[in-house]
């Protein structure tokens, strides 16, 4: 199931709504159904007790790392994120005035669903809730060591866009593959700029799993940002971009000067 | 105003409960008098809403910076931490069994007040709700590369001790010099190992609320840990750490192999 936060358009202050997909539509939990274009869409994310935490990963694809001419780490690399970078899918992202190089990064976006210490990789998947699209957008002008993207690259208000939706874990561990075998591609202004498959990540999500839960608890609502393929481009002003993974969904997203 | 976050050691189950340092004991909302050792210390910060996002500056002392043979940065180094690392005074951070090297890191913790955008630095005070010590333990066998502190250096569970309350920001803007001007020490085992005066700070805390809230929204709750100066030293296992600020308060700390 596709799980949706959203505001009605014509009554957002009735506040973020839980919605699922259903047939081209949203379903209200009301039982109302209502179109694509008649709601704001937030992260699809529900709010959590606690402080939720943001890992992202760098260089986490083979092709990636090549492209920026690394080789690939041997260690996953890591730095955390924001919320206050978040939003849904259909919104805009703000560009510096100033910035000469702007891209998307179309990734794999996996939300923890249950307390995570020490747990093997052979059982990783049962703590996952679901998976969405991310788009962990870059502003490389500010970019002063690959190791250490400065929060003025990476945690900018507006420059993560997530969603659609959050499909359910099960729908995705059904597939063949599960999820280390989707397919990946941005577009932006409809030409195909950037296709990849999540069998090519460096780190894979069961080993992710192992790896943070070994030294940091994880809790329900963290959040995992899992590296981008090759394939990254400048986004100019007015640009949509829209990045997709196979059985997850299509994340539109618009950038704006400002 | 000192505030602190505490369960009763004699009915936990009650919960976190608010209350205020009174002349040597705690007073809790309800008028009773505690004692200091007959509760237990949480990091002193009220739950928020929204996820808090938690930041720390690298390299942000000069005297530091040089101990550990780099220059002082020409922009803030910062990096984000995860909840999961926080600890309240008096508790034990787990030191790994394998790791030969693990250091604290006695630095001035700014909690934010009220939502921050666009702030110029000399209205920047206004939006600090209060200040507390933090210890931003490093396990330095972890470190591939100082620009990115790899998560295993400093985000894992136990290793940012944080408290022993939040201080009102009034009374430290009272104090001349305000929060720029205040004396830290460590001691490990009653030894002092560490001194030094957040007055030379590289980036000073309105300096940081500028350049923070030009690019990101900074929300009430989120924390900026502020960086340390030199001296710092390894902790073995069974080492009680005391990071002390003038005007803040001494938190304490035990390291404990695990």
């Amino acid at each position: 199931m596709k799980h949706a936060r959203i505001l009605l358009n014509d009554a957002p202050e009735r506040g973020p709504l839980h919605a699922v997909e259903d047939e081209g539509a949203l379903r209200l939990d009301d039982g109302r159904r209502v179109a694509f274009d008649a709601v704001r869409w937030l992260p699809p994310l529900a709010p959590v007790p606690r402080a939720r935490s943001i890992f992202a990963l760098g260089l986490n694809y083979a092709d990636h790392a090549k492209e920026l001419a690394f080789k690939p780490p041997t260690e996953p690399l890591v730095f955390l994120k924001g919320e206050a970078s978040l939003i849904g899918h259909r919104e805009h992202t703000l560009r510096p005035a100033n910035a000469q190089y702007m891209h998307y990064e179309c990734e794999l976006a996996v939300v923890i669903g249950r307390t995570a210490r020490h747990v093997k990789r052979t059982e990783a998947y049962d703590f996952v809730q679901g998976y969405t699209v991310a788009n962990d957008y870059a502003i490389r002008d500010y970019l002063e060591n690959w190791y250490r993207p400065n929060l003025r690259v990476k945690n900018r208000d507006t420059c993560t866009p997530l969603g659609p939706w959050l499909v359910d874990a099960a729908d995705v561990h059904a597939r063949p593959g599960g999820p280390m075998n989707l397919a990946l591609q941005t577009t932006v202004n409809g030409v195909v700029t950037q296709s990849g498959n999540t069998r090519d990540m460096v780190f894979d999500v069961p080993f992710l799993i192992e790896y943070f839960s070994a030294f940091m608890t994880l809790s329900p609502g963290d959040l995992i940002l899992t590296g981008t393929p090759d394939g990254v481009v400048d986004c100019p002003p007015g640009a949509e971009v829209v990045t997709a993974i196979e059985g997850l969904g299509a994340l539109h997203n618009f950038i704006r000067q400002g």
